[in-house]
C-alpha cells in the first residue's frame, strides 16, 4: 500500500490549467459602474497586464515560466497521501487520498498563487503590493513571495484573526510583511467602516476594499493590489495542484477518484485540486465534485447567483457568482479563510452546471472532524481544512453503508498550527452550532437588488 | 541538481543503530547514591523494563518493531533537501544538504523517539506517561505518540516556555495531553523551587524532576516517565535520521559528507543525525561532526566532564557527562530546548574523544542566520535549529575561503512556527550578544565537586 506518493522534482507540471477553455459557459464578464463589461485595461490601476491577460485568458494551457518553478521546488512537487489511518478508524470501503498543501513556508496552498503573483508583478516593474488577508494563510504566503522576489509586502488582516492569531502578524514580519489590523484608519474605506461600526470583528470585504485603495491611490504608480483567491488567474495558479494529483494517481494505477473535496471561502485551493478533473467529467467522467462552506456562511448552499462586488466599498467590478452581498458581515467563526461573502466566479459557473456540488456542514462536526484527522492520522489541519475532512468522514460513513470501494481525494490545505485558538475554543466548549438565520438572508437580497441580474446560462450536459 | 531526496517507504531503516557496540570506551556506567554504579532493576520504579534493556544494550543494531514503522510512516522517511537557495546566496563552493525533520506532526524530530517510547511502555503494560519540556517541541511530540498509542500524558512544561508560547499547550491538548507550567505546586519537587525563587523561568532540570517524581509516587504503579534526550535509548531511537540520510545520499552517488553538524541540548537530534557517521569516523573516515549550542548555555564548550545529576532535585543517578551544575539556572533565551545544563553521556563521551568536536555560537548570529534562511531557503526554522544553521553558514564561508568543495550535512531539527515570540523580541532589537559569565562557572565547580571524577577515558585514536 502506498501511504506517500511522490512526485519528482523533474516531473512537475509545466503548465497551469484554465478551465475557461473547457467550460460549456464560462463565466460571465465583470460589469464596470455603467453596467458594461469592463475593458481588461481598466483593471490596469489595480494589476499588472500580465496578469490582467491571464485572468481573461482562455487558452487552456499556459506555460508556468522557469524563475517561478525554480522557487516552487521549495515545496513542490507537494506529496499525495493516503489516509490510511482514518480509513482504518472509520472501518470504510472507500480509500481516501489527500493532497498536501501543508507543507509549503506558509503552510497552505496559498503559495502557489503568491509566488507567480508576486513575480508577474516584479516583471512588470511594480515594487510593492497590497492585499488583504482573512485567517493569516494568504497574508503569509504573499509575504514570503514579496521577501524571494523583492517587492514590499503590506496586509490589512481582519481584526478578529489579528486579535486570534498574534503569531500570524510575527511570521509575516518574519518575510519582511508589514502587516496592519483591518478595518484600519490608514484608508478611507476602513475609517468609514470604523465610524459605522466601531467593534466590527472585520471582514474579507472591507479589508480588499482598503487594499485596493492604498494601491490604486498610491501617486508612484508602482503599487498594485494581490487577491489570493476569486479571481480566474489565482484559480489557474492553483491548478498545479490538481495536475500533480492525477500525475500521482496515475503513477500508482489508480483511475479518477470517484469523488472530489475541497473546503471553499473564495473557492482557490477547491478550485486548484478539482478543476483539472471537471475537465473529465466535462468529457463524461463520473465524478462528484464538492465544495464544502461553513453553515455560517453558506454562500453556495443558500444565496442566490448575482452580480456583486467583490469588496465591502464597492471598489471591485460586479462579478458574476454566488453572494450573500457584499455588506455581508460574517459571524466571528475560526475559519477565517471561509468568512467570504462571495466565491470565484469559475467556481460558480460550475455550480450552476452542476459539474460541482457544493454542501454546508456546521463548525461542530469540522472540528470533531479535526480531532478524530489528529488521533488518527496525527497531523493538526487548519480550521478551514476541517470542513473538507468533515465531508470526507461523511462519505467514507456513505459508503461503508453502501459497501462501496469508492476512492475519495480530498485537498488538504493548511495545517492548523497557528490557528490552536479555534481548537481551544470547540474544546473548552465554547463554540455552539451555528447556521446562518434567514433574516440573514432578507438582507443579502436587499443588498443585491440593486445589481443586474445575471443571465443563468446551463447547459447541464458535458 | 536534487533539491529533494526521497527514500521510498519500502527502504525506511528496520533498525536502530546503537554507537555503543562501536565507541572504543562507551559512557561510563550511570552512578547509584552510594556512589556505585547502578543496576538496571533500580531503573525500573522509572522506565519500564524493555527501555532500560535498551539503555544498557551493547548489541549494534536493534530491531524497530514493525508497529512502530507503522506509526512512523506518517512522515518518515523525512527528505533530505539540498539547500541550493542558501548555496547561491553564500556564493560558496559547498554543497549544503540538511534533513528535514520539521515535517512531523509535532514539527522536530522529537516523535522519533517518542513513539518507541510510548509503544514500548504500553506493551510493558503502562498506563500514563510523565514527562517534562523546554520548547515545548518535547511535550507535543510525547502527547501526540501517547494519542496515537492509548496512553495519558502528563507534560510539565519550564515556565518561561509556557508563557512564551501559549499554544503549545493547546497542541498538546488536541493530543489529549495534559500540560502545566513548571515549577508547579503539584509535586514537591516544584513547591521546593517556588519557596526559594518565587520568580523563577523554570529550567529543564527542575520539570525533570517533577516529571520523574509524580510518575515514582503514583500508587498504582502503572506510571513511567519518559524523557526527550540524554538517554542511551533515545539517542539510539533518533539514530533513524542519520540511517535515512546516508541512505539518501548514497541514493544520488554522494560519499559521506566532510562536515556533519546539529544543534545541541541534550543531544538527542545531534546525535540522531551523527551517530551513524560516527561509526564511519572511528572506521577511519575524515569527518568533522560538529554539536553546536548557545554561548548562553556552553555546556560542551565550558563546562567540565563530571558525575551529575540530569535533574534539579537530584532525583536521577549520577551520569559521567559535561555538566554546568545541576542547579545551573540558563538565562532565558528563546532557544528553549537547548537550555539544559547537561548532555547526553554518549555524546559526552565522543566529545571527551575528539569525535565530536563542539562549538558554541551567540543567540544574535543565530537569529540572523534563521533569518537569512528565511529569505533564501524561505521556511521559518525553530531558534534550536538555528544554531545549526548558523554553524553551517561559518562551515560554508570557510570553504568559500579556502575555495574547497566541501559536503556539508546538518540536521533541520524543527520549524519555528510556535516559536515566533523569539523572533519577534529578536526583529524588535529586545536580544542582546549573551556569553556566561566566568562567575557562573564558579558556581557549577562548587555544585560538582561533591560527586565522584569521572574517569577520562580517551583513545584518541579510532
Amino acid at each position: 500500500m502506498n501511504r506517500k506518493i511522490l512526485l519528482d522534482e523533474k516531473d512537475i507540471p509545466r503548465q497551469w490549467y484554465n478551465l475557461n477553455a473547457d467550460l460549456p459557459n464560462p463565466p460571465l464578464p465583470p460589469l464596470g459602474p455603467d453596467g458594461n463589461p469592463i475593458r481588461p485595461e481598466m483593471l490596469a490601476p489595480v494589476f499588472p497586464m500580465n496578469l490582467i491577460e491571464q485572468e481573461v485568458s482562455t487558452q487552456r494551457w499556459i506555460d508556468i515560466p522557469e524563475e517561478i518553478l525554480d522557487i516552487l521546488y521549495r515545496w513542490r512537487p507537494a506529496p499525495l497521501r493516503r489516509a490510511v489511518y482514518l480509513e482504518r478508524f472509520l472501518d470504510t470501503p472507500a480509500k481516501i487520498y489527500y493532497k498536501d498543501e501543508s507543507i509549503s513556508p506558509a503552510g497552505s496552498h496559498k503559495p502557489n498563487t503568491a509566488v507567480p503573483q508576486a513575480w508577474y508583478n516584479k516583471q512588470f516593474g511594480i515594487e510593492r503590493l497590497t492585499t488583504e488577508t482573512g485567517a493569516g494563510q494568504w497574508g503569509s504566503a504573499l509575504a514570503f513571495a514579496c521577501r524571494l522576489i523583492g517587492l514590499e509586502c503590506k496586509v490589512f488582516m481582519v481584526r478578529i484573526s489579528f486579535d486570534q492569531k498574534p503569531f500570524r502578524k510575527l511570521m509575516m514580519q518574519v518575510w519582511g510583511g508589514n502587516c496592519v489590523a483591518s478595518p484600519s484608519t490608514e484608508t478611507k474605506a476602513g475609517r468609514d467602516i470604523l465610524e459605522k461600526y466601531p467593534d466590527t470583528a472585520g471582514s474579507l470585504g472591507v479589508a480588499i476594499s482598503e487594499a485596493i485603495e492604498q494601491a490604486v491611490t498610491d501617486p508612484t504608480g508602482k503599487t498594485r493590489y494581490s487577491l489570493g483567491s476569486v479571481l480566474n488567474h489565482v484559480m489557474l495558479h492553483q491548478t498545479i495542484i490538481g495536475l500533480e494529483a492525477k500525475a500521482q494517481l496515475k503513477s500508482i494505477g489508480e483511475g479518477l477518484p470517484d469523488i472530489i473535496i475541497g473546503c471553499a471561502g473564495g473557492g482557490s485551493n477547491f478550485a486548484g485540486l478539482s478543476f483539472p478533473f471537471t475537465a473529465d467529467k466535462i468529457n463524461g467522467a463520473n465524478i462528484e465534485i464538492i465544495p464544502v462552506e461553513p453553515t455560517a456562511c453558506p454562500t453556495l448552499t443558500r444565496a442566490p447567483y448575482a452580480y456583486d462586488h467583490g469588496d465591502t466599498a464597492c471598489m471591485t467590478p460586479l462579478l458574476a457568482m454566488y453572494s450573500l452581498g457584499h455588506d455581508f458581515m460574517p459571524p466571528p467563526i475560526h475559519a477565517g479563510g471561509l468568512r467570504y461573502h462571495g466565491i470565484a466566479p469559475m467556481v460558480s459557473q460550475c455550480v450552476v452546471e452542476g459539474l460541482h456540488t457544493p454542501r454546508a456542514i456546521d463548525q461542530i462536526e469540522c472540528y470533531e472532524a479535526a480531532l478524530t484527522w489528529a488521533k488518527t492520522e496525527g497531523f493538526i489541519c487548519a480550521p478551514e481544512t476541517s470542513h473538507a475532512i468533515a465531508a470526507t468522514i461523511q462519505e467514507a460513513k456513505k459508503a461503508k453503508e453502501e459497501g462501496k470501494e469508492k476512492t475519495i481525494l480530498f485537498n488538504y490545505s493548511g495545517h492548523g498550527l497557528m490557528d490552536l485558538s479555534g481548537y481551544d475554543a470547540f474544546m473548552s466548549g465554547k463554540l455552539t452550532p451555528y447556521s446562518l438565520p434567514d433574516e440573514m438572508l432578507e438582507k443579502t437580497e436587499a443588498c443585491l437588488k440593486a445589481y443586474p441580474q445575471p443571465q443563468v446560462r446551463k447547459t447541464g450536459k458535458w
